[in-house]
């Protein structure tokens, strides 16, 4: 009789191996001759057992797809019974027992080392192979979506008073010729943002911020929210919006007196008088106070001379300019006799009603952008144009009858920086924009992850890719931060609207902060959006494509982003030096007694190496490290830059290499904001399951930034490295937790359904 | 006599103070108050002192601009002196002497503490301000570029063999006809690609790769160099060509067999067939393995019928397919008498000369895509298209005479990944592609922060943008990086053309890793540059617009890079099992004593406290430093996979768990891959000044990897903080001195002029 599996079945034993060197893709050349090397040592192998094992294992030829098929039977077979094999040698045995011819428990005991051996020596990770055999089933393809809370009542607490406002313009967004353009030539574009401009002047929406005695609502927090709701549909139309009725009217609004609101303001609201805010000149983008373009007084007739002295003084991305506007606040250099006054505001006309530029303007279109078509920036050069008296924004300053200058702040640096600080408003509408937008991203984006299933076990259904931890790290501590923004923006409106002398400077870096904060977040965001939808996310019917283009240069827009925070960090750096300028005047003691106690409480080893759960989702124990690397950065801040400057250097030089350490101030600074209010926002919270779900994802916020800045914490002994594994594991433990609630979390945006991706109602057909 | 300045000299010890109350716009109401109650405790005043001083910080009467023009006029006459005052209270002395009134030193004394702890309180940084008023300049304004290289010697090293085929292509990309487009009508502008892509054909670009037989040049390094170059110019040509004359062509060379060569690799090469290749489906797009599309063998007519099952397994996204493709190479299942076996090639003509569609074909448009429009990517239905014999591409597989299924690989499996593995190249031209689109963005990003100017002293030029460190931190490394990666791809390039069947896995592994890798590298970098060229970023015309968004799917071409890396570290962990296996089957004693040396040599407190410039410096510190992370990433993933699975985890639970740790795998391997090229290239060089320029280059890659690696670093306790810090210190120094040669270094890249944004030869007005 001729050797075969059947007819030996001790030979079974080594099946499991033959199958696997057929089977799996990864197995090579080499190892073929290892697994014959083996079988030719194997003694209690006969000669003639040898020869049939050996040629079933030769590449020149292998085995019959039949003969595969029948030998994966046998396997199959052999698991069904209760027995769990833990590798290919149980499995083999497993085998050879089916066919009712034991081997002794001596043989085996003998023989079963040496295959494992072989096994180990090939690499084979066998209990993944026999799990794939089985067919079990794991947890990873159980999982799904199961909400958690009530979706309404958590859009109620996201939306806050502000629900009214809301919905009325959701309610127009969420109208048909609404639906967000794909697409569309540049000039159509800009001539449908236009319209749609005017449908919202008409529903009032524009002049929601003006006096109510121009026609307005007085409520500029009502404004934000619009601004934020629009953001859902189209971003040209909010930055188009913004450009006119933020922009241009509050510049009116804010820089102007009752003459200028009496006459513009009720235009503008209604779109009747279409404006630009031309500040930012070629040459001076961020660094406004270089301004260059002058307005020059004429005593004799009373008139201000707007002219651009040098090509690249030229006002440049001015939205509004390049189609449809007819005037513009341009900010210039007032010169009287010769005496530059710094910078001031004035209303300069650019366009009659026919469109037609006027004598002395030159404007050119900005050309095509990456994102924000729809918007018409161009670029204005003034030739000696002569605007009267009244067109001066005379709020902070002005020429009396004797032709002098007038102002109640004498340092041209601090009127310039107070003129700014009324137009802080860009600094808060521009995140809550973008963070809209992220959110229009991440609802596409979970949405579709938990319908698109790719991968999963050889035999049974694909997993959503929700499922994927990986996956599910790329998203959900983005679905946390976009909460946890949207209450830190809140609260920053919030001051802002109720803002005095006393914490303006405060307000103002937060909002700089904020601005660069949240921006670069939803840069981010909307990365891993377009990434984690894969091919689906580069189509421009889901929206990512725009979403990202649009906000692309919201990291520059209103500041660019490392200016803004070096702004904020010098205004953290200043606190502190007055707080310890007067500790050190006065107790001296007390202060170093207070930073010796954070040494013996928070970096005891006890301390650095806690990795309890109720510890690590103790907000106390984050508040603690957020403020413990806040101070810290700060105060060696200050330090470092005295020795610099002790050292010899240059200030300017000094403050050059600490840029990036800045950059960490103003970080953890806006970090540790952010959490306060995710904090305070809880305690407002009373529904249990809100706050259950509320409280995860704030401690995933906290638990993620913690693990953002490790090497921070373990430079500085913190924390040990078995504490930020803790941190990270846990991080990866929430994820999968809120990965149940991840889809009613972005229903609970609201978002109108034709604003989001087509993706967002993509269904498997496999589901 | 009235009390003024000028008649109490004493008073001007506090002039530096009121003067800067009224000129910083920091300053607050509460700090006039703080000034005002420190005038009143002062007893060296007399009551009227005290009052006039008073009401100098009065914010009801400011001082008028004159009296403050004064004031400054003071300040600058005292320090035109020698003297270099260190604070607010010697500037003060010092105006006071100016006067030729001095105190005596007893009253000085007592004085200048007092008023040197209010300055504290105010938080005032009196040597920053000091710089100022005496506009002392600083190494941040004089730094410049200067080059310290030959950079045609440096473009030769970079171009390697292939200068000549380079310069070909790159004299065909500066034609006028090949500028690149901005903004065209997604029609016109596909029908240009193809016209391009046609020129390209006919100057014998496009068969490159081809059997001379075919008309080709049997040059696939060639091939891949002319890939890299084009995409200096155009991504949607880049990827038109790809897809007609890699994709296409190459599977029909690849998969196919001579009679198939002989039919089609002519015509293909010369874009007389436009073709596809149709892989991808809308439900299996990184799984291919799961693709569903059928072709069923019919005996009795020899033919295949090609069939989508159901809607989703219709093949998306495929290049050439919405308007000018005429065949595909067609990725199905085929089915012989009801069995399945596995996935093979088939050529299926999908219209005709007319560029009519074939019957059973349905053909969509994919519609706008966030980039690379100028590529006509479509859906292709089949519905039951039946298809000659011939048409089965049989390298690997094929039917024979008697209708039954032949391979020299009997499994599906690997038979499968056989076939894709000959398709690698894809791998290998995406990455050098984004490599090159990476290099334009860099190029006029550098040569346009060179110029541009923002900010500097409050008097004085403003300084280049470039010379800000927190702006080299945000681009040199980047550069560095792009050195690194064109030497590790020409590296792979090498390896797949040489490959054998031994090392195949390898490279595979090392193709699917670099492409995610670099990738990756290219989105962030062209990030940076979109941010670092501000506005100017935004506008078309500078090109980081459509380079980003072009680019911006190359993170998932050719497979997902999430996948990909799991994929790398797949064969990282095998390898070392298999490592691993042998060892503990032979000497594992060895084993054990060359992980504990490691231990003693590495981790002994002299090592990872070593701050030393030169053992920073040190390639072998570098060396020791990757591979230790590579080594430990793939142990312990062994480890932790094994205590899961232990822990009674199913594997595939496990695995997922154990996902972001793939990735770190994938990460180290490629690391270190990368930085040993980079140290072979310098092997090879001999002239001594790019020998230097490329030294701090690849230290600079090396120090920014461990410095982003850092965190895990300290949590091995491999790296002390002290000497993490000190990392980071190197780093920033080492971008401070290649800012110097930056331009010349994007020059070496040769890029031709029309292919740079318009912002590359911007010239600042004040340069």
């Amino acid at each position: 009789m001729d050797i075969s599996f059947s007819n030996d079945p001790k030979l079974y034993i080594l099946l499991p191996i033959v199958y696997y060197a057929w089977q799996d893709a990864a197995i090579s050349n080499e190892e073929y001759t290892q697994i014959t090397q083996f079988i030719d040592k194997q003694d209690w192998l006969t000669k003639a057992e040898k020869e049939f094992l050996s040629s079933k294992i030769n590449t020149a030829s292998p085995p019959s797809r039949s003969e595969l098929f029948h030998w994966k039977e046998n396997i199959d077979r052999a698991l069904t019974s209760n027995s769990k094999p833990k590798n290919f040698t149980d499995l083999g045995i497993l085998l050879a027992n089916a066919e009712r011819i034991s081997l002794s428990d001596e043989e085996i005991r003998s023989i079963a080392p040496k295959i494992a051996q072989l096994e180990q020596q090939l690499g084979i990770v066998s209990v993944e192979i026999l799990s794939e055999y089985q067919k079990r089933t794991s947890i990873t393809q159980s999982h799904n979506t199961k909400s958690s809370f009530d979706v309404s009542l958590m859009t109620e607490l996201l939306n806050g008073e502000q629900s009214e406002i809301i919905n009325k313009v959701k309610s127009i967004i969420s109208r048909e010729d609404f639906t967000p353009v794909v697409d569309s030539d540049t000039k159509v574009f800009r001539e449908k943002v236009f319209a749609w401009c005017k449908i919202l002047a008409d529903a009032g929406l524009g002049s929601y911020a003006y006096p109510t005695a121009c026609g307005g609502k007085g409520d500029m927090e009502g404004y934000f929210a619009i601004m934020e709701t629009l953001s859902y549909q189209d971003l040209s139309l909010v930055i188009k919006f913004g450009v006119q009725f933020g922009l241009w009217g509050m510049s009116v609004m804010f820089l102007g007196t009752d003459k200028h609101h009496a006459k513009y303001l009720a235009q503008i609201g209604s779109l009747e008088l279409p404006g630009c805010f031309a500040m930012s000149e070629t040459h001076h983008g961020s660094n406004v106070k270089g301004l260059q373009t002058t307005a020059t007084y004429n005593h004799a007739n009373r008139t201000f001379t707007i002219n651009t002295p040098q090509k690249y003084d030229r006002k440049e991305y001015i939205g509004n300019a390049a189609v449809h506007g007819e005037a513009a606040t341009v900010f210039a250099k007032l010169v009287i006799n010769g005496i530059d006054y710094g910078v001031n505001a004035f209303i300069v006309p650019i366009r009659d009603k026919q469109k037609q530029t006027l004598p002395g303007i030159t404007i050119e279109d900005c050309g095509h952008k990456m994102g924000l078509n729809g918007v018409d920036n161009g670029i204005i050069t003034f030739s000696n144009v002569v605007i009267p008296y009244d067109n001066m924004l005379d709020k902070f300053a002005s020429v009396n009858e004797k032709g002098e200058f007038e102002s109640p702040i004498p340092s041209d640096n601090r009127r310039f920086f107070t003129m700014l600080g009324t137009l802080v408003g860009g600094r808060i509408g521009i995140p809550r924009s973008a963070l809209a937008a992220a959110k229009v991203g991440l609802t596409t984006t979970i949405k579709y992850s938990d319908n698109r299933r790719q991968f999963g076990p050889d035999s049974g259904q694909e997993v959503p890719i929700l499922n994927y931890r990986m996956h599910q790290l790329r998203l959900i501590p983005y679905l946390a931060k976009s909460y946890a923004l949207t209450f830190a923006l809140q609260y920053l409106t919030k001051r802002f609207i109720n803002r005095t002398e006393a914490d303006m400077q405060e307000i103002e870096a937060l909002a700089a902060g904020l601005k660069a904060y949240t921006t670069w977040n939803v840069r981010n965001t909307l990365q891993e959006c377009r990434e984690a939808t894969g091919g689906k996310g580069y189509l421009s019917e889901n929206r990512i494509d725009d979403l990202k283009n649009d906000t692309e240069i919201y990291t520059t827009f209103e500041g660019d982003n490392t200016v803004l925070m070096q702004l904020t960090a010098k205004n953290r750096l200043g606190e502190y030096r007055k707080e310890f300028g007067e500790i050190s005047v006065g107790n001296i003691f007390n202060y170093v007694v207070e930073q010796a106690k954070t040494g013996i409480t928070e970096k005891n080893p006890f301390a650095t190496r806690n990795t309890d759960e109720s510890h690590l989702k103790d907000a106390n124990f984050h508040l603690q490290a957020f403020k413990y690397r806040e101070r810290e950065l700060v105060s060696s801040a200050a330090r470092r830059f005295k020795k610099l400057t002790d050292d010899g250097l240059e200030p300017f030089d000094a403050a050059n290499i600490m840029h990036p350490h800045m950059i960490q101030i103003a970080d953890s600074y806006l970090d540790r904001v952010v959490l306060e209010q995710f904090l305070a926002k809880l305690e407002t919270v009373n529904d249990p399951t809100i706050k259950d779900t509320l409280t995860n994802l704030y401690c995933l916020f906290a638990l993620h930034k913690l693990d953002e800045h490790k090497a921070w914490y373990l430079e500085q002994g913190y924390m040990e490295g078995v504490k930020t594994k803790a941190i990270r594991k846990l991080v990866s433990q929430l994820c999968w937790e809120i990965r149940q609630d991840a889809v009613p979390l972005t229903e609970a945006f609201d978002i109108p359904e034709n604003c989001l991706g087509a993706i967002a109602t993509f269904k498997a057909a496999q589901a």
